[in-house]
């Protein structure tokens, strides 16, 4: 049986890595084989592309350069280690995935639409995630949350207007397929985060059940 | 008046990098502004990008990885480096530019010809160069002269079988397209190879001047 694949998305500081350990959690209770990855990212080469990708440079980044790598990154993740997991029956939870592209290359740096369309269909193909849960928080409280981080990536020093657009983007991925993409309420204390993933994880492997 | 884009194709060791030197000579002596220029690279991300495509790796790279990668930097290159430079008159002279895309993740390594037609009409649009040479050499010749390299990327340690391939591509490129695409062979002594890159220089600025 193949496994599902479920990923996370949000903007920075909407809790997705805290939610992937509260998925971790709730996998191992129920003994289920697994593996955490992200994305950009995931496999060597595609963390070297992910450094290229994040990395603060001088040089401006060309926004089809920035697509291309995004999905260049994708295909070896894919080809490397979601598809095999996925086909040992191994579920796979990735911190972000295709809607990511559609939010971040698409809405918040105006990329075309057709092309990334033409690129998911070429490159992700039938391997969307199975389920995907939207960290939804306000962009102020997300900030808040990451203020600590000393580390700064190219992306997390863009503007508010760019987070706000990366935020109105996440919820439009969720309205556009509601059955896959599920929102959660993070801007909630930690427990009442972690109370609707457990919800939505149950909802879930019922219908998966179902299914067989 | 835009500058003229010229670009040098072939398999290893067919002479493109020594092309480039007598192609120099030409410019010089007509008081022509020019830059030259490589792929995969030409600016410094687009150069990080080359490296990850050639380095040796032990992790498989999937196919589509490379051909993103290639786009990738393919899109900085002309954005930040190719374009401004035609833009102000200067010619730009690359080792190696689209045709080896066609060639070596299409031809060589089965690579779907509609989806390099997209990233191409996408990426390149209307930038293709108004002229490529195609150093046409027999696959062991071009080998024999680049044994003495010690640094052997990931392209060069590919089967005979491959670098034939290369080889009948960069022609296909120039029976599809001979007014662009021009053959010198390549196999002939230095001064030989010389004189047909001259005279594929006259012949191209006559047309050139005519158009104006
Ligand atoms: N529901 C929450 N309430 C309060 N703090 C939170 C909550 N979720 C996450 N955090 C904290 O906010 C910061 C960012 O969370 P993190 O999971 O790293 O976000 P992301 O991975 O989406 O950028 C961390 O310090 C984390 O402990
Ligand atoms: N026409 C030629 N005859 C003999 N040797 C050549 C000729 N053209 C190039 N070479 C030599 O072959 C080697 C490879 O040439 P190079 O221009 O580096 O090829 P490429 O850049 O296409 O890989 C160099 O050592 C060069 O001096
Ligand atoms: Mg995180
Ligand atoms: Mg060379």
């Amino acid at each position: 049986m193949r496994g599902k694949f479920i990923s996370l998305e949000g903007g920075e500081g909407s809790g997705k890595t805290t939610a992937i350990h509260f998925i971790r959690q709730w996998l191992e209770s129920h003994n289920i084989s697994y593996i955490l990855t992200r994305e950009p990212g995931g496999t060597p080469l595609a963390e070297e592309i992910r450094q290229l990708i994040l990395t603060p440079r001088e040089e401006p980044v060309n926004n089809a350069t920035e697509l291309l790598l995004v999905f260049a990154a994708r295909a070896q993740h894919l080809a490397e280690k979601i598809q095999p997991a996925l086909d040992k029956g191994t579920w796979v939870i990735s911190d972000r995935f295709l809607d990511s592209s559609y939010v971040y290359q698409g809405k918040a740096r105006g990329g075309d639409t057709k092309v990334l369309d033409q690129l998911a269909s070429w490159v992700v193909g039938d391997n969307k995630p199975d389920a995907t849960l939207v960290l939804d928080v306000p962009v102020e409280l997300g900030q808040e949350r990451v203020v600590q981080r000393q580390h700064q990536d190219r992306l997390d020093k863009e503007s508010v207007l760019f987070h706000q657009k990366v935020r109105d983007g996440f919820l439009e991925c969720a309205s556009a397929d509601p059955l896959r993409v599920r929102v959660i309420d993070a801007s909630l204390s930690l427990d009442a985060v972690q109370k609707q993933i457990e919800d939505q994880l149950m909802q879930l492997s019922k219908t998966w059940s179902g299914d067989e």
